[in-house]
């Protein structure tokens, strides 16, 4: 069912100085910058690999305001890994054969998520604590 | 420098029953199962995908007692993501690289880890709070 590790999602106070950081010390590079009303983040996604399935990343998360899921996060856990997304071919398949094993699904159906994809996240509780995301990247040459 | 993301480490209170449910929930496998006594763990490796440059995993994580890394990782947050570790192609390398920006290793030279793999975490208190592990995989055909 899933065909790779798509991002590790990692919370952070700062954006701008953490992608520095990873820059300097890791050698990432920035492929894309979003702001998510919606999920109360701005965020960067940093490139580690490509691969037959798409692509891995490191997910930097900014909370928009202290009030949001991960300022929450942030308040009670201080900076660290937020979640884990892996990748699915098809996220509505994915869902409905993870819906029926009894974990609680915070999505029902798929939404929008960074670069295209569309996402859906798992409720930790059931996922032995690790929030856990899936994620079908978009087709190639439909946007 | 970066390769792949090569795992995230998942801490977990009793390794069989979550195995049990990645492969029941995600469709995982288990390809290595291992104890490191140097580490204070029980392990279990779930392939997720294959790629060019290594394969990548969910490894599982049981504290083989409470005065252990791990255990005392489960004391303080739970279940849930432990570490991150990415694929390197040179690990000794990239810890002379890294450690050149004043991030401080946590292993200095490379030690064995899981499925012969070369392997040194770096401080989490250096990388805006998660655990890191870089991993160098064995060369194929040489254990």
């Amino acid at each position: 069912m899933l065909t790779r590790i798509d991002h590790v999602g990692i919370a952070c106070r700062d954006l701008e100085s953490k992608i520095a950081f990873y820059e300097a010390s890791l050698g990432l590079t920035v492929v894309s910058r979003e702001v998510h009303e919606d999920q109360g983040v701005r965020e960067a996604m940093l490139q580690v690999a490509d691969g037959p399935s798409g692509a891995s990343y490191v997910q930097l998360l900014q909370p928009l305001s202290p009030d949001t899921p991960v300022g929450r996060f942030l308040e009670r856990r201080g900076e660290g890994v937020h979640h884990v997304g892996y990748g699915v071919a098809d996220i509505t398949t994915a869902l409905a054969s993870i819906g029926a094993t009894g974990i609680r699904l915070l999505d029902a159906r798929p939404r929008h998520g960074s670069m295209g994809a569309s996402i859906a996240f798992l409720h930790p509780a059931d996922m032995g604590g690790v929030l856990t995301e899936l994620v079908q990247a978009p087709l190639l040459g439909t946007g």
